[in-house]
């Protein structure tokens, strides 16, 4: 259960990238299973990635692909420490051009905590 | 006549663009003409030029050019089968960062075949 | 005082940042020093220099940061039609995916002329 | 066979593919098999495809990128005039970043012209 | 005259857009045309303009767009201390990825001030 | 002490560097400064911040950026295995035009490797 920003984050997201599945294509079928696969628990921990996937996201300026990376760094119980610390590296590699989209993803990130346990 | 998001992204489109050319800058007006007479007929078809504008704004992940490209694909009667092997190319070529744009693409699209006959 | 959709923009600009800042990064704290110090009086005016902000931030397709270099050219006194052709090199040199941006740079500018005097 | 440049592309291109498929990560190998896989001849014909790869890698500017779809075009038998198009294209949504690329374009496929039969 | 390096980057430029112009592609033809008017004198200086292309290339990380724009610049009598906040601006606001790029563009101005007077 | 390739690029850099800091602009200087701060150790172990900064770097595709951040893993015992699986987050997340950074990264990885113990 999220609040509202999550949860029309997460229906859209989902409600869409079903219906980009159901178009068949075997490319853009084989691209989700590779994203699905490329966090998976490597040498790398899992949470080693998706830290990896948000400082990619960030300096990629990507506010969609950030959201879900942040949720999950949640999961994986980064703390926010950590998080700004991440935000920090992106911020400083990709420039002041990422500090709307860090403004974004603290909101976030925020609204995640809120859900929390 | 389109639907309301389509009628939406027309209308602000529409009125920006008379606005920004009204200023009367003469190099904003040449660009603008340019980019009318880029996607017209030459020894490569305007369905295929428009394929090809429409695959680097998903490149550059510039979600109102995708918008425009595709109303262009569409009036050149370019077939869902045929979007999704460009939003694959693009998702490939571009890599993940670029699924969050192919998720409102092909929201879009498929508001673009309601209104069509 | 602002319009509504200048109000907007500066009060959620201005809540984030402080959250941001509140998270004690010292690195993001710099950044953010390093922000402000950019922009002041050097060998180049700081009028110039928002300039260069302006079109960076244009070429770089980031509308927020678009946003706020409007507002510090137009404390600085920057006439439209040097905004024009600030606009002209950016769309000339980023390409016509600079377009979306500069439609809602212009509509942005000209809420900043409504409040002016 | 191809011309000292050509040649030097092709044979670190080569030996690098090889090492890096060498290296047994599955996800690199997998989105190699992708790669492959995406220009194939389908509801669009591969040569389309090519242009496709070759419109993208002009504006996300990958000079690496764009040589090997120069050669791919090459052999889909694409003329000098449609390139130029393609080229065009690149450079107007682009914008004149491209041109650098462009310039370095031209002379590898006046290159492969020069192999060609 | 130019030091071997200055000389190496002109005479390719000046040979390549020969041969890209000789074409005879109309679009990229009237792009060229563009390039060579947005620099001109407006209600902005010739000068303005030209550290505004040099920002631009900068954050967008073309180093041959760098070079142009640094030795229109230094026709323009742009100095040292002007030429640094230029960079520093760019790699303030595009981050450090833009560090080596800056490298060079250093190493390219040096040389220029070696043709000086 | 490095290979001819190892060296050539850091005697480059450390040339340049310090001409670039010589000129005594104070934003260029505290952005170095933050630069070697921001992969210190924190609550983030360096290692990892160096990893962050290698991904970023990758996606970016900033050639020289990703040596330096190579040299960076090396020196914390990143293993190869770990490297590839930071080289396949980046292609995924960043697409096939990292395809050829990654190459020259595989390269100098190697050559890092050489110089071993």
């Amino acid at each position: 259960m999220g609040t509202d920003m999550i949860d029309a984050f997460r229906s859209y997201r989902e409600k869409m990238n079903e219906k980009l599945l159901a178009q068949d294509n075997k490319l853009i079928k084989r691209i989700f299973n590779l994203d699905t696969n490329a966090y998976m628990e490597g040498v790398l921990p899992a949470k080693t990635k998706e830290m990896l996937g948000l400082v990619s996201s960030m300096v990629l300026r990507c506010d969609d692909c950030i959201k879900y990376h942040l949720e999950k760094c949640f999961e994986h119980k980064v703390t926010s420490e950590e998080i700004m610390e991440i935000f920090a590296v992106a911020n400083l590699v990709g420039g002041t051009i990422v500090i709307p989209h860090t403004r974004r993803a603290l909101e976030y990130w925020e609204e995640l905590k809120k859900t929390g346990s």
